[in-house]
């Protein structure tokens, strides 16, 4: 049994301690520390099968018997907690984004360096049923050669303001996801991003600095050309669907809906609409994600998502920004 | 260029005359009569292109130019005129049923025997673009033998109660085309029918001493099971699907509709309703069906539903009707 | 936490401690009994949580701090085992079908009499997402007045032989989770039931005197009428469907599959087959009807499978089976 | 009955032809002309109703029995032909592109000015059952304010080089259709595009100059972004599709196929691969764009796609390949 401590409960935090106790074996969390722990979370955490709780995260840095460390605070401590769990000799399983800033991302890198620690950065998507299923088919050449990869990634709602105001915008926020997703279906990385985005949703949105709804288009290494479009509303549900086409055929999947019923009336034939949430639409995944974690330390294999991986995102969030500041498209060599 | 005549100018007379203009080159109509024959239908058949309308049918039987007779007029008249368009040596398509009666359908053999004259019995759903994958798919063996073979067809509302009155019941107006079906897909007879059968739909059925609701149970020669089920008022449209079930796989089609628009919304995600009517559904299926008798007639082949295949559904009606009233399976060499 | 006992660690056993231990809160599975309980059981049964193992099932019942008891073993003992439980004051959750013979049905129902102890039968698909979401739209009236009920149930290949010739039929051992679910939809008991069935699979299994394909037709007390069509093997995995019909439109749910991914090629436009088997499918519902059978027990609530609802489906399989032997429709109140 | 003439019997020509006779109610093509008419063209043309055929195009333009001219020469000759037959009185009906020059068709527009005369561009997408049912969805408010617009258009496979030559370039041979597409579909007219494209099909297409893989990105002017997917060669078949998303919600359409027949066996669960070319995908909307031409000069209404319509796309074209070379977003005010 491998134990874990969990640094951050909020909302990701949560998501983790409750997939941790319902869908990975052989790992447990020790300790869960937040600055902000409330007793009524600590009940909880403790009734999901956590041993102890904490308002001090180095209570969890510093306990001996814990192997590895979730970090799920807020993304300006991702990259100082990362190092300190580094020096401590821990594994390190970090949130998206490491960091917004290129340097402490590459800090992270250097740190671990030597140390024969895994690192594994949460993008949970890589571990969906639906995106693994499309990688599977491209990866074994069904497909043939990937020429035009769609991803179309959007959100039930749009966050409140005061997060879209720290959250760096949607490209490193929301988008960043899907820029991980282009780099696993078409398995290399991008080379130019160009972005065409919008304040259609909200005006708050727009006063707040931030765009809402876009169509980013990507030319990958291997040649392919990738293409994403964002929106902060879906008024339908969480629309999570992609696609890869190449020499030899084509790949889709559709959205998850809680079942498969249709209902034929007077008034049409209506199936029910897509999963509303990630946390409906991807729990599983993060269960897996986690189960993947655990199998790389104990294996000594490399996690599927190192801190390259992390990397990589972040380079092409700050293109997206850069384009869509100058509005032309921009090289990842350009950044950082 | 072919020369049909054409008896009966109701509702299927102006389906055939419709189909014909539009979809059917290598023929067309010189004359049309219906003793009701109204100067209004007259006209609308000129517009369509057919050359003269009359109220004697005689005008179509006698004539030497016409080549071959599309009977649609009313049921009880179809064996009477298929015996005289034979005896003027005219091929001829008949709307289903031939008869009620078995013994005017053996009637009609015996008078085509020896002719080298066509007959073509008018089950158009054959001819339809989703049957005929599922016939093919199953005649070429990609499901291997067939085990169940299975047929929704359910109408869009039931028929006036006075043409209720004198239809001949449902398993004799409605359910024969779905008795055809399965012989079409099983690829032999049926040799049992069992009815379950019940009147749900309207009150004033049942008062016409009819049924609207029905399973019906088959078993055919080649040893599948079939099973047919019928409503006289689907609200969502003409319901018209298939499924045969095989050693080696499943085939199914599913309902035609005016577009592939699908809308998400707050409310679902909402196709469109099937193809509200028969009219819609088969009017390609009308124009191939005609064509090929016309095929027949000029390469000399066997037409794809001779006077036997006329006769089968009625015996399979037949023997529901005496399933329903006896209330236990009934086997088909009982009739007749 | 309430602790549960286990009686019978084969293929079902294994897969209660399996969901209970991932997907049931509350519960915990304090001894699993099992006469061929091997050392490998064993270390499993400890590895999923099960603090202790035995041979002898009165381990369970006679335990004092178990509250209720889950009957896993083979058909025969469940009424028998059902009877001591009750006995020692034990709630009980037992495996369909309780028993063939439906006099030792009334008996566990007579024992239970006036204790208060909660007793539900396994019937898992009830608590499937599909089949709920099917129960739920004809309940909440969406599709009006149901009319026509159609449940596909297909197994993806035959059990052995051996299996076949203990497992008291087709219709006893498959088709009665289809009578529970006709029952379930329907809102309302059968009254009447004809099979048409033949051996069409396997000769083997014809030999051991049972049948391997059926269409079964049932008349439903509301009037309805409903087709349940069984095969032992379907070459493209489990294939577990329903539709209801209805005056004011009809529901229908279709298969799950592993992921939506859809390959288009030069072969065709091709998606994931049918899961597997009932364990891939039904994993869910296992935890689902577990959590409800526990959460009766806490709430005083009765169980939403009680043993009425166990002995409907048995005494529809035994009408089923008089129906096939006498090749007639057969009355329920014909039966016990 | 209306008597047009058409000018050019090539792939295109004939198509108008087969749908004219077949498809159009109230025309009847007196005079089919190509330099090129071979026997066989010219015997096939009168199988289908043409009432004589000639090498010489001013034996159209110049019979004052001929009310209508469509146009289905080479690109090249679509504007002076579109001028002598505006002269001559007749009203037009002109494939596209009407020119690659824009200065030529502003002439073909002034030459329109005052004449009263009806002048139809051919794009034949806008009468497409699917794309019409997206654009009344859009219309008529279903999913609010357009926001992305998404269209996916891939050919079954290149045209060959020495056409590829002459063809004006992908983007105004091919993916004009999905410029007026979009124009459609959002309502108005885009203000930028900006194209992300490359070889990926077919080298010998590189050589002669040419794109076969792009990804186009459009500013709408109602605020919306369009992206448009090509390929040349898709080897699933004719991949026709589109997606509006709003703020109430979302529609799309799906590819046609022959038949819905799913064959679910051992190797998955495989429908029909979409129809193969744009003859048999669109060959209704070809007969519906000709009856909507014949009805706008019977009416006097203006035509579904006046000149304004056929200049539009070929300006987006011009800039999408400005876009390509310069490797930056172009707006549409830059051209012309």
């Amino acid at each position: 049994m491998m134990k874990l401590g969990i640094i951050g409960v909020g909302r990701i935090g949560k998501v983790h301690i409750t997939s941790i106790s319902t869908r990975v074996k052989d790992a447990v969390i020790k300790t869960a520390a937040d600055p902000y722990m409330s007793e009524e979370t600590a009940a909880w955490a403790k009734s999901m099968g956590v041993e102890r709780t904490s308002k001090d995260y180095m209570d969890v840095i510093s306990d001996p018997e814990i192997d590895a460390v979730l970090i799920c605070s807020s993304t300006d401590t991702h990259s100082p907690i990362s190092l300190k769990a580094i020096q401590a000799g821990k594994h390190v399983f970090c949130e998206k984004p490491i960091d917004h800033d290129v340097s402490r991302i590459r800090e992270v890198m250097a740190a671990l360096e030597g140390t024969g620690l895994k690192y594994q950065v949460g993008f949970n998507r890589r571990f969906d049923h639906n995106f693994e299923a499309v990688q599977r088919a491209v990866a074994s050449g069904k497909i043939g050669t990937p020429q035009i990869i769609k991803i179309t990634s959007r959100d039930p709602e749009p966050p409140g303001i005061d997060y879209v105001k720290v959250s760096g915008g949607m490209f490193l926020d929301m988008t960043i996801h899907d820029f991980d997703m282009v780099r696993f279906l078409a398995g290399c990385d991008a080379t130019e991003v160009y972005v065409q985005a919008a304040n259609l949703v909200d005006p708050a949105i727009g006063e707040a600095g931030d765009v809402d709804t876009a169509v980013i288009t990507l030319q990958m290494e291997n040649g392919a050309i990738a293409v994403i479009d964002n929106s902060r509303k879906a008024v339908y549900g969480y629309d999570q669907r992609a696609e890869v086409f190449g020499s030899k055929g084509m790949v889709s999947v559709s959205n998850d809906s809680a079942s498969s019923a249709v209902i034929s009336s007077e008034d049409g034939v209506t199936a029910e609409k897509p999963l509303h949430f990630f946390l409906e639409r991807y729990m599983d995944a993060y269960g897996k994600e986690i189960a993947a974690f655990v199998d790389a330390i104990v294996s000594g294999r490399e996690t599927p998502l190192n801190v390259e991986d992390g990397l990589q995102p972040v380079l092409m969030g700050l293109a997206a920004q850069k384009s869509l500041k100058e509005h032309r498209p921009v090289r990842i060599s350009e950044i950082g």
